[in-house]
């Protein structure tokens, strides 16, 4: 095996950078939700992160890695809306410019929290532009350092911070540990993180349609999506796994586990109903496949890592329509 | 003065009782709230707490003391249904039967929930039937053990658990601390909690048109509400102070705030938006406070305790409507 891009001190070199800038987020669980799923689940919930999702902590990890000549220049970014408000954050807060990159379906409200946080917002279209493309012409332009989704080592060490976090707050020993999964940071993060840990077994869950990672775990060699636009989990909608993530997870992950949209908006429905938290779709799935395929999971625990919360209204209520009625059947008097 | 009856030794007790039993829950904040209150918001969520309110607190604390005859026989309580959980699960898990007298018009979800931990629910007429008549009557009559809802210095020293919680958890000398109050046990334990702590000055925040505490504490006795049924804050609904609770906030607590119902949406919509929690309107009311009634209050932080999240989807939607749509206006390209 090649040495990977990330190791496990970069983890914890990443951990101290985001001491005290982003929020250890609580591991939650429901009686209700254990009994749908027919096992103990445990919700770790970076929907709570600063900027609703684990995205700061790849943006803190990577701004402030940066000179102070290169923080004064500024940095640019891709983002359908997590990474983007992770980043602008990170920036405003350490003092660099920042210009994001989002496709021009990006979810209203994340491009309104991105620009409420400061940045600069340049629209593409993600059917037929390259946000790369774009990206890496307005870097060179304007000295702005590109601060990648998920390619990029403290990047991926800052998202990786998430396991340190777990490792502290679990108390199992052996557990499949389901991991929202785009173009892999977080995923290859945490695997690295949790990589002493040998019960803790990390899998990545991708939406049905999306699920690159998957295919190229199951084949050994990085396959793409067929298509890289529409869809309900924006968060989590990349083209093909990253070619520093992909080693990683490959190394280290277990088995992808697929899951519908329905699956997203009905996970979502149950977090609001037993948990109180707020879920976008893709930061759903990871619990959608603890709650809808348990066939595919191993052990009388599953840790479930929820990935971020900023969803529209409208998306919002569409999930709660899932939920069945509540029965209240049975008092007296 | 004369002694109050319950003091902080109590809730230091029930603290220890308490352990592994309930969620340390944990104190959010976000920039764009912050801005919209003018000042900075530190929010404990008390709806992330097991059965989804802060109610799961003082059942245990009051269960938990029992003797086992008592405990065999079993409990017995009144509650519009964050009391009802409370009770049922911690009643469920230290082995006892429970039986829940609850209004026929409390939430669905919340009726579900109770019955789904295992308690027998019995319905009431709220605007006609007196739930504590109820109550006695069911537990001479089976031998059950009354856990009232906030009456009961067991269940005061329960609720007071919070405020050691945000002893260990806030970083500040001064602050306003707003707690959502129906009869004040939550309220009274966490000033009990705090007393020592000057520069924390708990306040009790009510729905316009069930303000009793707020009039009783400026009355310094105890004033009634006019109406006891109807309002979208069923959780914080009560004829008037409890008699052990109102002379412990008359000694320790600021002036009530009172917020309309309309506000109390406005908070978990923005919650939802930037806090990524569900709240129910009862459990907001202390938010909308902060958020909209910053005139009421002193210091450049504010300490909110948002205490439920048990809500109907149907309610969490209309709240939901109250969002102005974000403006993405601004992207080029």
């Amino acid at each position: 095996m090649s040495a990977l891009a990330v190791t496990a001190d970069d983890i914890a070199a990443a951990a101290v950078r985001l001491n005290g800038h982003v929020r250890r987020t609580p591991v939650l669980r429901s009686d209700a939700i254990d009994a749908i799923a027919g096992r103990r689940v445990l919700v770790k919930a970076e929907c709570l992160q600063i900027t609703g999702s684990f995205k700061a902590r790849g943006g803190w990890s990577a701004i402030s890695s940066l000179s102070p000549e290169a923080r004064a220049k500024g940095v640019i970014a891709y983002s359908s809306g997590n990474h983007a408000q992770g980043v602008a954050r990170a920036a405003r807060d350490l003092g660099a410019p920042a210009v994001i990159v989002m496709p021009a379906d990006a979810p209203a409200a994340k491009i309104a929290g991105t620009r409420a946080l400061g940045a600069e917002v340049v629209h593409y279209d993600r059917a037929t532009e390259s946000r790369e493309d774009i990206g890496a012409a307005l870097a060179a332009e304007r000295g702005l350092t590109l601060v990648k989704p998920y390619d990029d080592p403290l990047v991926i060490a800052g998202q990786g911070t998430v396991g340190l976090d777990l490792a502290e707050q679990l108390e199992v020993d052996r557990a499949d540990v389901l991991v929202c999964c785009g173009g892999g940071g977080l995923t290859s993060g945490i695997a690295l993180a949790l990589e002493r840990l040998d019960g803790l077994r990390v899998r990545p869950v991708e939406p049905e349609g999306f699920d690159d990672v998957t295919r190229s775990l199951a084949d050994g060699v990085i396959r793409s999506n067929e298509r890289i636009s529409g869809g309900l989990c924006d968060a989590i909608i990349t083209p093909q796994p990253g070619e520093l993530t992909f080693p990683i997870m490959h190394a280290l992950c277990g088995p992808g586990v697929v899951v519908t949209e329905d699956e997203a908006l009905r996970a979502m429905a149950l977090a609001f109903a037993h948990l109180k938290i707020v879920l976008e779709p893709g930061g759903a799935v990871s619990l959608a496949a603890a709650l809808f395929h348990g066939d595919a999971l191993e052990g009388d625990t599953v840790v479930t890592v929820v990935s971020g919360g900023n969803v529209d209204p409208a998306t919002f209520a569409r999930a709660l329509e899932t939920l069945p009625p509540p029965d209240p059947v049975g008092g007296t008097r």
